[in-house]
């Protein structure tokens, strides 16, 4: 039995870009003489389609384009992930075969946590399906219901299935990958079962679908592979284990269902056909861990620009390390020519600084405009001194410029047309080193997930993939300072980063306790002045853009906080 | 049997504080001679604790607390809400009586739409626990299990409970009241039970929290009412009613039990005292619609900017309605003394806004300082005069100056501690009629889900009630402008708000499609155009400040939306 495994980028609410690029999918796995198509979970309406879910007028839509769907289903098999609606909403995966829906499948474990919320729309499912299509014995089963130790997979195992096809909407974070593979390859082999999982890929908002869907066998080998961070469409000849046992009759099985919950055997005839050209049998190698998170931020950040109908973007380059790689990664993803730089320099600005950002932007061959904020920044001060007049130069005056820079570029973005990509990094997002309506200006925040330490590691990676400094050696190598006064470091108010960062994972990834970090080997001092600054910061997080996630717990939909909030940790 | 209703303030994470006051109200109902006293659901933690809960050193304080609470309880039995903790978290009840802990109900019905994430953090109880205090029975359960048909109340009832006492943490919206009632009557209907409900009281971030905690008897009828967005210690003599039929027995009514679920008998004796002085019986008279809207935002003002550690606000005053309106509620609920607005004139402000302002200002008692921002405007055309030599003025330099003066404003801040206020309503949320950065940068957007036209009816509400025009008539009477042009009107760009709010309403609250909003009479460009407008403004609205919830359906949590998002109602 051949089968295609088609890791598709939709868009979410696209339901009729999505629906034509699934009919072409169905069409090219029919020309490789494929007998089921496999996409990923809610295809037909990109993931997560969140409230979009709650419109009636959605639901009707997707379903209207499932039937769109449908009637192009001939002589091929396809499962498709959809919205189901009865008296509830399903997150769900169609089985469809020569123009007819012949069964659906209701997701049972529904993720509501960390970025997921599925218990906000969905009910779960309580029937198990197993497919016999043409003799082979497949269980289908959506994402979350494979991580469950008793979930279908297993049910749908004992009665039979020889192979479960496995649809996600899987999203990106460091070790994901790995962690995905090995649940699935626990399940595989307490079911003696072979699996194809077949994921998602691209950006939406937060999240980025990294795709790499594999064929499993029961032994846990993974036999084939995608490619990662691309649209692909993976074509395999399924020959059942030979070392599995014979399918087990369903009735000894019941003990593994729930009240209420049930085993469905549905016998499905797919038009096979006999002559099949040969298959290229393809495993693409997964990508090392700095190449696989520079990946994600590319297609991360060129699928929020293009999706959200913009071509050019505009950044604020300051000479540092943080404004440089996000100008990398952004002419990588999205083309030099749609990069567009200002270096904004105040009387605090270094020659280092404008000199660097040169040879950076003539590496890249971006464009680079020099606005100086002075001017402004003098005309504020003018304008404020009879209100300021006794008091003494501080986060206001710091601040204000933050905030000129911030308001040229907005300006920038509304004349010409370019989304902001705003440059601060997850060191500090954390700790709140950051100017609100300032440098957290824009649409975009690219790096708000990666820790400064790992800003450092991507952008040497980058500069070994170049073969040469693209990123000039000397802002890799000078102190950070946000040039906001005379003299100023980053250390004058943080630890140094490579204390900090660890320290920060501790207290905002895996929710240690003041006494747990400590154990880590800081000071109290030092545990005490960043958690209360990781606390106090929350209100600025809040008006942060969105990011893409690339850590266990980044922030936005994934970490959910109150503002008000008087609880210390310290 | 007599009972105290003790609808208390707490604040989010703050365990001692609120233990503080959780056993100052023990205290004080026992010396009233109290036998039990209930209080808010998740009272320990202030409700919704949020993300909070996922720390283990959260709970464990939680649970510390909870034990310091235990030790005061002493001639009088405390009904509790806190997070208990065995293999899960449950937002649970515990049933406290001479210093020891007699029982713990776990809440079963968890909201998880709207604002609510109850699923996220908690698993839902099955054991409905009946207790017998000195020979009446009573169940106990927590907010959401009365609003099932088919929750713990029924079962609770069915086994011989003629009290439910219902702890709760539900949010104020307009309605609201009423609907928790008319549920609350259905209930004690069918059930022939009395139920004492107390609510929390409060701001928390985006959430109000409103009181009126009461005593309703088993035909509807409302016995005793507590004050709305006010503490307070509601204490009444529990007569079982003569009117109910004898307590049933258990076992008849195990068919409302789902698997898994089951009763609990448990004896309790109160020390009670026989001599109890006497009891004024009060019922406070529901606020009228306006005057609940208009003590909701007060009191979410107040809350959120005195349990954040603010004294003081700032706010813009154009002269115009929305921060005639902010200004207001902000002197009302903080005091005059610690409410400052700033005029910005630029070249575009016209002499009767500046008049009205100024007279408004001097109503309230609060200072008003003028900044004109033209020089500042003027410098930043200077800057940009090279790169925008080409093009015309349009929104670029519009939203200039309303980035100026959020600069300016966000400058006092930082100056003189102060937390800004901003002004805009919900309609301009909506359809994005406002500048990210510009009048939307700001710690707290007080009217952010006060629709346009509602803003003049709490206007004309609080000069009513003030006996004169505090809020100055032409403020009230002159067309809307941004005035960020020559000759602005918000009607050049939308419709009249009379025709736009309830278009709104249908789209954004009521999730209508396209055709159904047609069919409340308006014309399809309008409505395609503010669907349009709603649907591509969803950026802006991501980086908002927090407000306050006062409708069904408010942005922020309530409202869950992609940025990235294809889909099209028209």
């Amino acid at each position: 039995m051949r089968i295609s495994l088609a890791q598709i980028n939709p868009i979410v609410g696209d339901l009729e870009g999505n629906s034509r690029k699934i009919i072409a999918c169905i069409k090219k796995a029919r020309s490789l003489k494929a007998d089921i198509i496999a996409f990923p979970e809610l295809s037909v309406t990109g993931y997560p389609p969140e409230d979009l879910l709650l419109k009636p007028h959605f639901i009707d839509g997707n379903i209207d384009v499932l039937n769109t769907i449908r009637k192009e289903v001939l002589g091929i098999a396809a499962i498709v992930g959809f919205v189901d609606r009865s008296e509830w909403l399903y997150n769900a995966a169609a089985v469809i075969s020569e123009k007819k829906i012949i069964d659906i499948y209701h997701k049972k474990h529904l993720p509501n946590y960390g970025v997921f919320d599925e218990h906000r729309y969905f009910k779960g499912g309580t029937v198990y399906p197993v497919y016999s299509f043409n003799g082979i014995k497949v269980g289908i089963n959506i994402c979350e219901d494979i991580w469950s130790d008793n979930g279908p997979s297993k049910v749908q195992a004992h009665s039979g299935a020889e192979l479960i096809i496995n649809i996600n909407a899987s999203p990106y974070s460091i070790g994901k990958r790995d962690f995905r593979e090995e649940i699935v390859r626990k399940r595989a082999r307490e079911c003696a079962v072979s699996v194809a999982y077949v994921n998602m890929v691209g950006g939406q908002d937060e999240l980025v679908f990294d795709g790499g869907s594999f064929l499993m066998d029961p032994d846990g080998k993974v036999l084939l592979r995608c490619g990662q961070f691309i649209e692909d469409l993976l074509t395999f000849d399924f020959e059942p284990w030979a070392g599995r046992s014979m399918p087990r009759r369903v009735k000894s099985f019941r003990g593994l269902l729930s009240a209420g919950e049930k085993i469905k055997m549905v016998d499905m005839t797919c038009p096979s056909s006999k002559k099949k050209p040969a298959l290229k049998k393809s495993i693409v190698k997964e990508m090392p861990g700095t190449e696989e998170i520079y990946n994600a931020l590319m297609l991360g950040t060129r699928d929020y620009v293009r999706k959200n109908g913009f071509k050019g973007v505009v950044i604020g380059t300051s000479g540092g390390v943080d404004s440089a790689l996000v100008a990398t990664i952004a002419a990588d993803s999205l083309g030099a020519e749609n990069v567009h730089a200002l270096f904004m320099p105040s009387m605090y600005s270094s020659r280092e600084s404008r000199e660097d950002a040169y040879l950076h932007a003539d590496n890249l061959g971006i464009k680079l405009f020099t606005i100086p904020v002075s001017g402004i920044y003098r005309q504020y001060l003018k304008t404020l001194a009879n209100q300021f007049k006794e008091t003494s130069s501080g986060t206001a005056e710091e601040n204000l410029q933050a905030r000129i820079r911030g308001n040229i570029l907005m300006a920038f973005s509304n004349k010409f047309g370019w989304m902001v990509l705003t440059t601060g990094n997850k060191s500090e997002m954390s700790v709140g080193y950051a100017t609100l309506y300032g440098d957290m200006a824009g649409g975009f925040a690219v790096i708000k997930d990666v820790p400064k330490t790992l800003v450092y590691r991507l952008c040497r990676w980058r500069n070994e993939k170049e073969g040469r400094p693209l990123i000039p050696e000397r802002i890799l190598v000078k102190e950070p300072s946000a040039e906001l006064k005379p003299r100023q470091r980053d250390t004058d108010t943080l630890p140094p980063y490579e204390v900090l960062d660890p320290l920060l994972k501790a207290y905002v990834e895996d929710d240690r306790s003041f006494d747990e970090v400590m154990g880590l080997g800081y000071d109290a001092d030092t545990v005490r002045d960043v958690i209360r600054m990781v606390d106090f910061s929350e209100y600025k997080r809040r008006q942060a853009p969105p990011g893409i996630k690339i850590t266990q717990r980044a922030f936005g939909k994934d970490r959910r906080f109150p503002i008000t909030n008087r609880f210390r940790s310290y």
